[in-house]
């Protein structure tokens, strides 16, 4: 009979041996909660090793994801596709294993993890997520929806600010299926925390309105035991703190931050295989505790008694059942494109003269009602942002409700709608000004990463605000959010650009989309078919003219100007084309064709957007020009800035009479 | 004789009608919260208007800096040289009173506030310069440093995680001096805030260490003026939180968020004057309103007993005074040009071939020892980062010390560092991974905004890191930190490199620096003494070539890259000139003679740089090319991760001669 002890010793060998093996990475963190995720995993997770994507799952998060081979020796005990082999490969190219558990790579891992705090913010997600869905598709009697989301934690994370936005939430929103264990080890980077983290963290999270079960031993399987029963009971989300020894079992390192984030080295793990009485060889486990540990026939039993729930819901409630489905495999409804097309058409014809942030809102009031997965909200600036409808319910106590008030909690709202989205079910989209979106920064590469498809609508998006000042007037916000590899940055100009944008960012399963802004009005835009459909390339003529000598690109707000311009040239007799691009990041993908067509080679170009110039370079070279604000805004009318930087007619003109030269 | 409410008025109707007359603004909070500035600023504030860089002067930070005109009306009020007119101004073009209160702009704003929670952590930094420097330069009977630090602060400002990472550190600092007031009134944008923000916050800060004075009449000057002087009294910061009605007097609006962020309209404030019983013109204030405010008698005799306090100082310790003195103005030693071309040349002797963050710990213990106001610090990567030097000491509970660990905290660490710095006396540098200066983005971005000089140090910086994986690795992160205006991004190749590059961080007064550094080792290069000279001008030919057929630029880790691949050219006959390329930002400075002598004209460019590619297209035109890398990076071993994605001496040698075709 195998002991807890030694089922929990078989994660701390093998995270031990992998990272020797590896010449890197983080033994401490696995080694000190190795026994919280022996009873967690053996007694409490349902989960099923051979089918990773069970709706029904629980959600296991590792915010402190440098500990990633806690996690994979976890799956690879209980059974997941995760071998042995996969092991010795930690941290290797090509592997299952990086050194921070990736989603997508190894089965069962729910989200990428690393970035500190962002995991319990990915894990609150997850559990709105669950609450909304089954307050969407529960009935009574058929509980389809029903799992319990758990997170491990570390100080890294409770030091972070954006733990603070999360869990403050969380706690608002009554998530009672949040467990969550700080691993409470005493012990960061730069040596014992006590110089740098005083906080009382459970009378913190009781401030948060979360249940906090203190004092746990988090080496003691019952005390683990009894407060994860606790904590399955609560009404409202829980933190269990676990007292840790990190680097649990390495006799002279233990306790110390030298077992961090560092291999122990052959002579410490000799001795831990001594201390622990572990006479395996690495990577070498005992059939005995394989077999203690496999979760394999548990699973399958689990999955199949939901199943069995599954088809009776089914039976009593096709449609939605179907609906289910649909959603938690992330399709969208047969009837989109027809949908998306018919309201498209009726923005054209409606040829409304509005600000991007009202397109948008008009496009939300087009398409929402065939997208109930949808689940909109805005950190505090709803009114401003527009990111609310007619349909747009704000979410209740129970779950009910397809609107999110997050706060003035920018990160926060970014990756928990990650979470909702990993979750699957919903799709997320989100608001706040421009500017905070570098609040949100990490959030938004982290879903540009996990090649996960959020929507974060992000407006007043320029000098064009005006009177709030440099402050809050992004100008090298657009440029940077375009360098983010796998995210779509759309800057439309008017109603149809803003419809073709958010339609684009609904189609895509593996790209994140940020859609940019303007708080001020901006004129329709008349297209005929071709350059409706054209739009969607990212970049397209917008306005031809024969025999041109120039291209004017612009976007958004400068398409306008461009126009203007292209005019004013016209009136002196210099013909010039007018390329809109509200997205290179698309355009960018276009083939070689489509891309030459748009943007000739040898005609001059000169770019148009109020943001910093640099980023235009890769259209219009080093022979090109761009008119651009290379510095920071001020506090003023929209229309008295945008003259006061140079967005005029006449400094087109001129810019563009230079470069014909 | 007037009232304390009639003086509370005062700011109650500049603030409604400024913000009438720009047509834009936020008066609910300077109405909500003018009762308390009242009791402040009138009987508790140290501050002299005819003087606002006095040293030992109060801080006042609003860092709920859209409620602009409560400060603008405070300094107009106690007789900072900001008249009537400059009310009449507010909002406009080339004003001192733009939308939200920026540094350098209006006399007495101490930081640039907008962006919720920075202002409560600038005040955290301000509060610990004000510690520190009260440690390294009072003596017994001799207490020159020493002044409070006040913030006011909202919902908002509680809800951002920024302000948990401050005020976790406040506390565990003891700073007894920071005395917050958190207005609150419980409406934020969205509307009421019980669905999104339903914390416990005398709770949290009594978490936090803080001392928490609950249940203020935030109208009431009685209760405010006891909450003061029981905060004063505290060891440790104190939160006042204070019940207000969000636009206090407009009898229609006032306790909605109707009156939060827009203009209350002609008849309300009509309404307001009756009901406040306010019988004035707009920007008229009665004599004996200005007379009950000014705080210029007071203020004056406040600083000339200072001035005597500070003349018995010097007479006593003469050189701790002129170095006071000295650190005060922002002047570096008198001795520094000729201590740093002795640490450069002895740098360059040593010719060590060590990883760029280990030539930064060099060029630290360098530099250290002629800069005492250099305080350094990392977010809990101290080890990593290498932010220490032999001379580093750990701050102690009685502020001596001149190194910070801020814990997981990058945000905080960066808007604290921005604090210290506006307090002046202090020089902060702070640490943390390249990539989570995502997590700080915005508070580099304020220092720039603010023309401010703090150092950031960013290690670990392309996929060099290895195997912690794409989480970790910077790609994109280099290029957008380039693109903050009035910011100086370094990536030295070599320690020559770096130690010129923190030497010229050093020496800005008005731009911040981050300095881009590699974890693994980076080959010594040798340069004539010219060369050397020549790195800080941002770019310079590195290894010129007779006959050059092309230019290859490079910063950082791929120096090396470039250099070989320039020997493996000339040795099938091709001559190609190396460019390094540290500082792109003050290479954009110089004069066209030495761009374009170091980058001729006509001769084809390739440019190296393990990050996004299309930065260097500003360089290298549409006819030049990149080797960068345009995804995310893997987990692996750095030299293999550099193989997998072409950075190569055949992969560069064949680019180049493409480019040269």
């Amino acid at each position: 009979m195998v002991t807890r002890t030694e089922l929990a010793n078989a994660i701390r060998f093998l995270s031990m041996d992998a990272v020797e093996k590896a010449k890197s990475g983080h033994p401490g963190a696995p080694m000190g909660m190795a026994d919280i995720a022996e009873v967690l995993w053996r007694d409490h997770l349902k989960h099923n090793p051979a089918n990773p994507s069970w709706s029904n799952r629980d959600r296991f998060v590792l915010s402190n994801g440098h500990g990633s081979m806690l996690i994979y020796s976890l799956l690879h005990l209980t059974g997941y596709d995760l071998s042995i082999d996969d092991l010795k490969n930690f941290r290797q190219l090509h592997s299952k294993t990086p050194g921070h558990p990736e989603y997508g790579y190894a089965p069962g891992v729910e989200t990428t993890t690393g970035p500190l705090g962002q995991g319990i913010t990915n894990a609150v997600g997850m559990a709105l997520a669950e609450k909304m869905l089954a307050a969407q598709f529960n009935r009574d009697g058929h509980t389809i929806v029903d799992h319990n989301t758990w997170v491990f934690l570390g100080d890294g994370c409770l030091m972070e600010g954006i733990s603070h936005e999360a869990c403050s939430l969380a706690g608002t929103w009554g998530l009672n299926k949040l467990i969550a264990f700080w691993d409470d080890n005493g012990i960061s980077i730069d040596g014992h925390v006590e110089g740098w983290f005083t906080d009382n963290t459970p009378a913190r999270f009781e401030a948060y309105g979360w249940q906090v079960i203190k004092n746990v031993n988090g080496h003691d399987p019952v005390e683990i035991a009894t407060a994860i029963e606790t904590a399955k009971k609560g009404d409202r989300p829980t933190l269990i703190c676990c007292k840790t020894t990190i680097g649990f079992g390495s006799p002279n390192k233990q306790g110390t931050h030298d077992v961090h984030g560092a291999p122990l080295g052959a002579a410490e793990i000799a001795a831990a295989r001594e201390t622990l009485n572990w006479p395996h060889a690495p990577f070498e486990i005992p059939a005995e505790i394989y077999a203690a540990w496999s979760a394999r026939d548990k699973g399958a039993l689990a999955e199949i008694a939901w199943n069995k729930q599954f088809d009776a819901y089914r039976a009593a409630y096709p449609e939605l059942a179907a609906e289910f489905e649909r959603r938690m495999q992330g399709e969208l409804p047969a009837a989109w494109a027809e949908a998306r097309d018919a309201a498209i058409a009726k923005i054209v014809d409606a040829a409304q003269t509005v600000a991007t942030r009202k397109a948008s809102q008009i496009a939300l009031e087009a398409f929402s009602p065939s997208l109930p997965e949808f689940v909109g909200g805005s950190a505090d600036l709803t009114g401003s942002n527009l990111t609310n409808w007619s349909g747009s319910k704000w979410i209740d106590a129970a779950g009910n409700g397809n609107y999110i008030s997050y706060g003035v909690r920018e990160f926060g709202m970014a990756a928990i709608m990650n979470g909702m989205t990993l979750h699957g079910g919903l799709r997320p989209y989100g608001g706040t000004f421009l500017m905070f979106s570098e609040y949100a920064r990490n959030a938004l590469r982290m879903a540009s990463l996990m090649k996960i498809n959020p929507v974060f609508v992000f407006t007043h998006d320029s000098i064009g605000l005006g009177e709030d000042g440099p402050t809050h007037q992004p100008v090298e916000q657009v440029a940077t959010l375009r360098m983010i590899p796998n995210h779509h940055t759309w800057r439309p100009c008017d109603t149809t650009e803003a419809a073709v944008a958010w339609a684009h960012a609904i189609e895509q399963k593996t790209t994140p989309s940020s859609l940019i802004l303007s708080r001020q009005n901006l004129p329709f835009v008349q297209r005929d078919a071709q350059q409706v459909q054209d739009i969607a390339r990212g970049g397209y003529v917008l306005r031809d003219a024969a025999d041109a000598k120039a291209v004017l690109i612009a976007t958004g707000s400068e398409i306008e100007l461009a126009l203007k311009a292209q005019e004013a040239l016209a009136a002196e007799g210099i013909a010039v084309r007018v390329v809109s691009m509200p997205c290179t990041n698309v355009f960018d993908q276009q083939d070689k064709a489509w891309q030459q067509s748009v943007l000739p080679a040898g005609l001059p170009r000169l770019a148009i957007e109020a943001g910093v110039p640099d980023f235009w370079r890769k259209y219009v070279g080093l022979e090109g020009d761009v008119v651009g604000i290379a510095h920071f805004g001020e506090s003023a009318p929209a229309g008295v800035l945008f003259k006061e930087f140079g967005f005029t007619v006449d400094n087109v003109v001129a810019k563009t009479k230079n470069i014909i030269q």
